[in-house]
């Protein structure tokens, strides 16, 4: 069964920079579905912000979700309330998310984050970034060798205020000698989240083989389980294990 | 240099339950910070929900806290986000936050955590819970036996919706089988959030000496540390550091 | 392509021990990797202590395998230094490895915790053990409700002396009242490890479908990666980065 | 009461080695505990490799030491398994363990680690490192600014085969565009366990006063409780909580 992908993305920059438009032609997130179409076993949608009143995150198609990819820069806050509630509660019920580059700044990642999200950056035509893998064997980091190299990106430096990841399987030098954790893995409720540092709107790098392999390896491995039960909260009745307590008879066991 | 404690406390149970007044005749703010106040090199403040427009949360009390004890559970939604989020940023700033029983539901909490801090529960008479000590050594375990016990107590049963703790120091059984993460540790930003799960407003828990203590431990491991610089983020300028680049001679040391 | 999956028994309780040879007649590795041969996708080998000098863990086998299973209790001290060490060195490389129930005092899994590993322990003849769910939607945990009962179990508690789990997916209470994180992963270099608490000699626990099911999940999660390429260490040149150095004009973005 | 910190260093580069002697003439070892000496609250042993049979670790020293700093390169093996296992069951047992740069490889680091502990790594005459600040408001960061430099340091690249950090308070970028996470922390039983990366024994980092403050810091935060009871483990009797099993009427609340 195919894994449900919606790569969302604001879609703004490529609209109003013509430089981010010749790179982009159409949009970041069809840069980036386009790649994870030609993959095996998923199925990909997309959706921007000014697509309609919902940001393209209708209900359906959010219930129908298995793993999100985010891209968010100029207007997080145009996102409404209620497209990010959505998604959230869509996340903590077992779906995941991918939140690339600025998206470190958007409203869903913030909430599922818990803190201010931010970091130093600085914007030169041809700085480079070296990204080493620090968890090999991981699958995200599958197929990649031991790091690889952008020749011009954004830089963000440390302090990233995140809290402490579960992983981290990439961090980043810049020609400017800054670090970054730029590939980070956190667990909300059922659902697993991403983030993956890489691609300023003015450089190429969503058309970068070796991105588009850890964003393909993110989103499969952050794919939610298909099959996951309402998880079960509130109130609770007594002595529901009776049969059971020490002391009577063991019940036979179930073979 | 004395650590500033203030007790948060909803509050209002005590004033519409004539049970829970009778066990906590002066709130259970006054309960916990009472026994706090014997303690060396605690100086606390207590501050309440009704107390006045901003819940006994002013500008000036916030940013003169080292940690906060929060306890709230009918209210949560009368906590207004200004002051929610003055605590967040606090938090994140440097500060520590304490967070008691119910307050697992509070605006604050889950702010901190990005999950619904969703779990199961149950009231019963006298239904004891044992407190397992699962990380001896923790300073918020100091002078704790390896458990203890209450003889009455609400239910909390997992699954508890938090993020993973990055350290688990008490996990509770209770009479009806269940099990809950009863203390937890967690980062965020510069500062340190502690959850621990005992007590019921109907119960003389914060009467009871040993979860006085590990509240006092609590409120000590994770006091702010009072001359953090502000962190520093934003733009950052290229070649800095151009001076101490590979190749050139190196500056002599500092001794 | 199949996970191999290797499990290895002591498998000296039911030569010695009728009434756990009545249980297991073929040993608890059979009951074992017999369920895990009706399962999709799994190629099943079994191993054990007295198979031969190398107790049935060859240098081929051990390259060959993509996760192991791992009981033992009497014997710990028995197993060679050596054949430790291979599958602490392929584990390290890539393999995965699910330790169950006394197979916490082996000596692969203190090397790969570097703790005592001990904890608190009771046979008693009919002692219900309930495990709870902590963390839905884990692929572990996949198919199995908020919790399961064992009718009857050793049972072990808290302190568990491990470093604190990347993922805890299982928490316990027994009968007696006490505690126990029953499911844990860790990552050791390329590897994952997983702790999961039953099934003492004694009882049937490992003809349960549910406990069958978790070590299914748990083998399937915790496979090693078949392209992992050789983890690269040692000394290394410098300038190999120079030609993308800032200032300089980056190269082509490789498209 | 103030904190016992013993300072073990292999010692032998500084005899074998003049330029290592002209920096260190006293060793390493003096060079670190004369800075500690001159704060306040720490009482400072030194032990080295060639000592005597123990390697200056004898069961009353190491009984008697709150956290010991580690530093060792060419001679990891020369140290008894006898004396290494003594540091081991003492860290388990409550106390710290700060280690320094090449202590990477020590016994007692991969003991405690589970993985090889391995990394990339060049010696340069001028490579600058930049340790960069990755949990701000952590105590062992405690007076330092978001970043420091060291003119001429050796590199340690990544992947470093290190269990995921607790917390990773520094990451390093050297001048030829590696990075490595050069402070983390973990927990082993009731002890704390920390790496700091800095010091080559050919460049003068341990007379660098932000080096020497870290380490006063890291000393301070990982040393252990003094009143640490014996943890407790092994078999347990049934029902010894069944005075206060559910059912029964509670007993009243101790005050």
């Amino acid at each position: 069964m195919s894994i449900r992908v919606t790569v969302w993305n604001e879609g703004r920059h490529e609209k109003k920079n013509p430089a981010v438009q010749e790179i982009y032609p159409n949009g970041m997130h069809e840069a980036i579905a386009g790649a994870l179409r030609k993959a095996k076993g998923l199925e990909v949608t997309t959706a921007t912000l000014d697509q309609d009143k919902e940001h393209g995150l209708s209900q359906g198609l959010v219930d129908n979700t298995d793993v999100f990819v985010w891209w968010g820069h100029l207007a997080h806050d145009d996102v409404s309330d209620k497209s990010v509630g959505r998604v959230h509660h869509r996340v903590l019920n077992g779906a995941g998310i991918v939140v690339l580059h600025s998206g470190h700044f958007s409203k869903i990642f913030k909430r599922l984050m818990g803190t201010t999200c931010n970091l130093k950056w600085r914007e030169e035509k041809n700085e480079r970034e070296i990204l080493w893998v620090t968890r090999p064997g991981h699958p995200i980091v599958q197929g990649i060798d031991d790091h690889f190299i952008l020749p011009a990106e954004e830089m963000y430096g440390e302090f990233f205020d995140i809290p402490e990841p579960e992983c981290t399987f990439l961090i980043s030098s810049f020609g400017g000698g800054e670090v970054f954790r730029s590939g980070c893995t956190w667990t909300r409720g059922a659902g697993r989240v991403v983030y993956f540092r890489p691609g300023h709107e003015t450089f190429p790098t969503y058309h970068n083989k070796t991105v588009l392999r850890v964003i393909e390896n993110a989103a499969r491995w952050a794919a939610g389980n298909k099959d996951l039960p309402t998880i079960s909260f509130g109130n609770r009745k007594l002595n529901w294990v009776n049969d059971y307590a020490t002391g009577n008879p063991p019940p036979p066991a179930k073979k």
